[in-house]
């Protein structure tokens, strides 16, 4: 692949300004942004974004699942390169989550569109619908949404037709949303890392290698309620015993080999939770997440023959029941390898390392190339209004993403 | 010490007869038993405790905190030799905990009574003020109630002033309850043992070697909040691993040794608590129990230096809080043989067994000799509708309490 650069540059504080302005809809009073997918927040945000696109020169769309998609037109037709992410934040949530992805691509546009430039391909930016909760928008686009629109209800009840027609989507339609790689020959994705990994190895960028696959599992540790006072020792079927265990060993598990992968137990409960009564059943989550599927599965096999081994040691039943099964999607090579260069040219220290949490990118990687971006994020804290990427570092992000776009028109038919 | 048989013995079925009917007062749909302290219900069941105590030729009295005192008069006057428990139940409890050994004291009462024999001490059946919460009745005989009133209001509000009132008693007065070994020689208790040793042996009495020690302490462990995601393994503060370890650890001290002593973590809170957080504070309870307070002080100190280790090794804090403190109570030698001795002479088999939960026998321990019988609960089932013991194992009790005091009646002054 050849890298060309040119000298324009992507405006910081234009980039900086955007994101203050669009973290006023839905602001907290503690600073931090609940901007919920199909909220009336989110319809204010997405109209700011579409004023902000056509400012940019782009011509706007909505899909049936709610997706913005702004086109810059190239000088040639055919597959768009695309980026974007999401604009809806979690209940309390920052202002760069998404929302940097989605206006450092709109800041691109904006930069060509001053230079008077335009790429060989058509230049998308994309907002995905629902990110935080449904995913809705992106596996739409990638033609996995589920048909089954009971799947897609709110937690308040809503129905997911309601909420589609509030953005102008239409359910009936969802999979007119669907697209392929003739439709997009390449996405990339800017966001900020949601770890502490780039600012602890003291990385600008991030060269993100996949994200992640991930397998949930509920797991449930059945014992006996006895009097902590009078059972001895030996008599006990102690169900956070046969837990601790668990715990133990399946963080052991996230620390071998490579220590790429992660393997927690965020959730635990205890019944009856009395302090003189030796539990009697711990319910826990296990979460697993790596690059490789092969691992995954290998830690899964370990994490049968553990339970196992406690069940009969502890005198308790466990039981495993698996309730999420994400695969993992690698990033494309020689995308990584353009973003590298990217980065030496524009004289930005960086790593490579895998992303650990979701993204749009992950549902728009099965179908075509993908590639990532991270910027830093301070203290690796994310989904809190402590949230933080300084401007400089988000206009990093965007430079990056700005010339990994000149270099790949030149790759892509 | 002479022991002496006669051949008289408790009558079996009134026994069981008596239990039921008392079990009717605070009856629950689902067979359980809810008479809590000072209740409406309490009230009831002390009515027909006296009606009871006065048919089995008695005199009663009750004390400044509501102690109901049976007294059937001997041959000589002095130091009592006293029996007694509690009639008051926790929110869901059975017809046993309490309630077998004030009607057993009865029962011993009725049959001297029948068969116009005399002790030649007098002979108490004390009922106890609520054991199951504040265990303010046998506390204010052997003077060691407190005399702030607040510790002792309900869980609902009411101040104690009105508790006593309620059952003939009077806050002001709490001292004059106080008494000494001049006033009972020795207390004998007979309880359900609450626990599966007697069952799980095939013991048909259990010869009680004292009340266990109590420590209660309250744990925290800090970590940090990360996304279990985003965050690598070697980078987290995992405070739920941190708990793990110390459950672990806990549960060890617990099987070291002779095996007399218990240690348990019933409850345990994680925060936030999410499957994709990892856990940033745990809060956890230890409970130790054991007749021997210098093994207590050892565990207390082995778990501060474990305590130590896992902080440096997950990066947490972690802060330990006694809650509650309570010295075990030896049963006397003495007593204990002739328990021993009663239970050959009656052809009941028998084991020496610590009691790990309370009992009022406990506190009266503290200023005389207390020597206390078990009997088996059907697979270690107490505070629960499942509570059981047999008629035959109630009267089989009963029958060492009685033939135990006819034995002792000679050893004391």
């Amino acid at each position: 692949m050849v890298v060309t650069f040119s000298r324009i540059s992507i405006n910081c504080d234009r980039l900086d300004r955007h994101l203050a302005e669009l973290a006023e809809i839905g602001k907290l009073p503690n600073g931090g942004v609940c901007r919920l997918a199909f909220s009336d927040a989110d319809v204010q945000a997405r109209s700011l974004i579409k004023t902000w696109m056509l400012e940019a020169g782009m011509t706007v769309r909505g899909d049936a699942v709610g997706n913005i998609i702004g086109t810059y037109a190239g000088t040639e037709s055919g597959a768009a390169l695309a980026t974007g992410s999401h604009i809806d934040t979690v209940p309390v949530g920052g202002r760069y989550d998404g929302c940097l992805g989605v206006l450092a691509g709109i800041e691109v546009a904006r930069v060509f569109h001053e230079n008077q430039f335009r790429l060989r391909h058509p230049f998308e930016v994309i907002v995905f619908s629902d990110e935080e909760n449904s995913v809705i928008g992106c596996k739409a686009i990638a033609g996995n949404a589920s048909t089954d629109s009971e799947r897609y209800r709110r937690k308040d009840g809503t129905p997911i037709q309601d909420c589609l027609a509030k953005v102008g989507g239409n359910w009936e339609a969802l999979s007119s949303a669907k697209r392929d790689r003739h439709d997009i020959a390449a996405f990339m994705e800017l966001h900020v890392e949601q770890g502490g990994v780039l600012e602890a190895l003291d990385k600008q960028i991030g060269v993100v290698t996949g994200i992640v696959g991930q397998y949930r599992f509920m797991v449930q540790i059945i014992g006996r309620p006895n009097h902590a006072g009078t059972t001895p020792m030996t008599m006990r079927k102690d169900a956070l015993v046969a837990a601790a265990q668990l715990v133990l060993a399946i963080n052991h598990l996230g620390m071998l080999g490579n220590g790429e992968q992660v393997a927690t137990v965020g959730y635990l409960k205890v019944s009856p939770n009395a302090t003189n009564v030796v539990p009697a059943c711990v319910d826990l989550s296990i979460d697993l997440r790596d690059l490789s599927e092969e691992n995954l599965q290998f830690m899964i096999a370990q994490i049968e023959q553990e339970c196992q081994a406690i069940a009969k040691n502890t005198g308790t039943e466990i039981t495993i029941e698996q309730k999420l099964h994400v695969l993992p999607t690698l990033a494309k090579t020689e995308l990584m390898a353009v973003i590298e260069k990217v980065c030496q040219e524009l004289k930005l220290s960086y790593t490579h390392l895998p992303s650990r949490a979701g993204h749009d990118a992950q549902e728009i990687g099965r179908f075509t190339d993908m590639g990532m971006i991270f910027v830093p994020s301070r203290e690796g804290i994310s989904h809190s209004q402590d949230e933080y990427t300084s401007p400089e570092q988000c206009a990093q992000g965007a430079n990056v993403l700005l010339h990994t776009l000149l270099a790949i028109d030149h790759c892509y038919p």
